[in-house]
């Protein structure tokens, strides 16, 4: 393990094939670390690191404790559900406050788009973005792509379908980015209120026509839907939603050809997906969230300096 | 250390006397660590532990973190007060996607009666019940019995009343199921509207006059009035409970002989016990507490697979 | 590190100098530590230290953590961010069923002044006050003390001005016990409605003149305003205070010579300090916070026997 050196992880736009590369490479390493009776290592001893997590999540933070602490990392956890700030406090203030206290890596989600880079430029401590608004999730596609790596190999040429509701997605964003530098082709699907504009910049084809995108891909990523989207009037109705841009086992079929199936989880089953697809042959969700220790155990370990072996 | 070999806890209805007893012995072997200077052992190193609290809990849940962390068990913790789930996911999604993250034994509490059984049959990791619904709360029975294998000696032919609200109380089931199988005599005691039907079917008595059922008993585990049962119309008043089912120190005196004394906490001091009593010299109470950390570790001990020693 | 023992911190009033110098020279070491490859000792392995935060806090919870674990101490954090005690039971119940947990320290922040008092005269843990209602916040006034006499030398015969809100202040109140100690000289300077009577008792002079107050001191240490201050009518408004007490660059050039600028955060930019005194020369704001996890290390060290080295 050598060569790319990186301080933070703030997104996939920009990072070059050999630095995904390296993180995947070594999430290999960190999967078998996590098969053995004992899946723990010492590699950052001493190392502190904030989960600052200013939006809910359950899994995600999970999923960064957990690589944390068999990484041997000593770990502080940070929640605050509500937008508003700590206090009245700047969230700089906050972050300048922590790094004071001589914390190495800030894991941070934050509501705000470009809050993590916000931080990256002002405080010395590694920041790794855990989600910005619907910016970025780099960790999610990095394991999305370990995941697609694991399963079918090279990811030069394979076409990938992102469906649902791509606009508020930063999972989509961050795939776009990643899987376009491996070599990947992305088509994104789902209703015209859900799809943003910029999206075809990107390198990537739209369509809204779900059984013709299903007929073109080898793997379906599907995106959780918000259900607050039909308050806000941008689906007619989750039966709607289900009725055109759900995955069903009947619409798989008529596709035809064995698809890989992934979400970023969590599920609403029998509105973007169905219980049957979610749980069938083809799924390799849970797979993902696996993979998903072993990507922030190797990204974790990068950014600390990588030079302790993984003993 | 041998011979039962156990998965899960769930519940103590149907286990047998010989696994209560070896996890009684190995608790008494924890109680020991916990003399120590430094009261911790390697057992569960590179073990990791989730604790999924869907209920408020501040005592169960540290008791477990404490016991897990005295043990070298690296721990999460996940709370949800509020008894919509996360993001509208199935419990069942949410337990498999802690699985999935490599996760050996998860703990659990739920508002949900069989939740705990529900994952079992599920999930691989190893599932303790650390409080279903009114359905059982299998460590604090066991916990009790080691308080009075301790205060006592044998349970054989032991005289334990168990006073309050019967209907809602997983304590009281998971007492009578273990209590009956070593040996013991149950008797239960309170208002006619908090009394279950079910209960003689499991072999106990009901009176619902305390003066009498002090008179018969050794012990007496008094359990926590939930303040709420007023509002539901279940009892008249405080007062009025007090007057018919607090445990006084006259009353105690009345009955004669010293009993043992015990609540599972947190006690309204006043209403089902008075604070004399609570500190009373039969008083085992926060014995208990303590003897509630050396189970926890004989039962994450016991269900990692018991095979390391206790160093 | 010999000498003074202690069993518990509860406040600098009445604290000897040669026990606060010896919590500050032992800081001195811990910050020592800090600059280390792996800023972490062995010193309180098997040490379990509970956080009670009956008040909601992020930095001092997230110090008091950083310098448990940097002593590797096994922790558990308890918050309770109402007033309200847990299903109604007393605090001394919950303090008394932590301790039976084989607790060793007991880190409370509480609403109420006197709470840890109380506690520390009813359990064997060791109590230390993170913070009780308007009382005391003992470590603050340490890290304060430690700020100083690295950035300056010797208190003896220092000038301090604390600003702002000192009524309802326990920083304020514990710096000027301790600063006195060491022989430093405090003036005080707000807004009549938000002095104390007591404060003169305590040796301490009165200003309501910031420039006159300006022109005296060496060391500025502006407290924060709880903004809800002009809900209750204690202040005029927000404008007004900052046009009487707001520390400027303005003010601070009238007055001339350097001062050493403070505050314990988290700070109202704008209000009580301009962002260009906050972030300018003289502030030692964040330094403040980097000697804080070092002081609460040397507290618990003490607090702990202090007798294993520091390895």
């Amino acid at each position: 393990m050598n060569g790319v050196r990186f301080n933070h992880l703030l997104g996939l736009e920009g990072m070059s094939r050999e630095a995904i590369t390296e993180i995947l490479d070594s999430a290999e390493a960190f999967l078998e670390v996590l098969e053995r009776p004992i899946p723990k290592v010492p590699s950052l001893r001493g190392v502190t690191i904030a989960n600052l997590f200013f939006e809910p999540s359950t899994r995600t933070r999970i999923s960064f404790e957990l690589a944390e602490k068999r990484l041997s990392a000593d770990v502080t956890n940070f929640s605050s559900s509500n937008s508003s700030l700590v206090k009245g406090e700047t969230m700089l203030d906050t972050a300048r406050n922590i790094e004071a206290m001589k914390v190495d890596v800030v894991v941070i989600r934050h509501f705000a788009q470009g809050a993590p880079h916000f931080l990256a430029d002002r405080i010395s401590a590694s920041i790794i973005n855990a989600g910005d608004g619907a910016h970025e999730h780099p960790t999610q596609a990095l394991l999305d792509m370990l995941t697609l790596k694991h399963q079918i190999g090279a990811l030069d040429g394979l076409k990938v379908l992102i469906l649902g509701d791509i606009a508020h997605s930063r999972v989509a964003r961050s795939n776009i980015w990643g899987l376009r530098t491996l070599g990947a082709s992305v088509k994104v699907c789902g209703p015209l209120a859900l799809m943003p504009r910029e999206v075809e910049e990107m390198g990537v084809e739209i369509t809204h026509d779900l059984n013709e995108a299903l007929a073109w891909c080898d793997v379906v990523n599907v995106l959780r839907l918000q259900l607050e989207r039909q308050q806000e009037g941008l689906i007619p109705s989750l039966r709607d939603y289900q009725r055109s841009f759900g995955l069903t086992r009947k619409r798989l079929e008529m596709a035809g050809g064995d698809k890989v199936i992934m979400h970023p989880g969590p599920m609403n089953r029998g509105v973007e997906i169905d219980s049957d697809v979610a749980d069938g042959s083809g799924s390799v969700i849970l797979r993902q969230v696996t993979y998903g220790v072993a990507v922030r155990m190797a990204v974790l370990y990068l950014i600390s300096g990588g030079e302790r072996i993984i003993e």
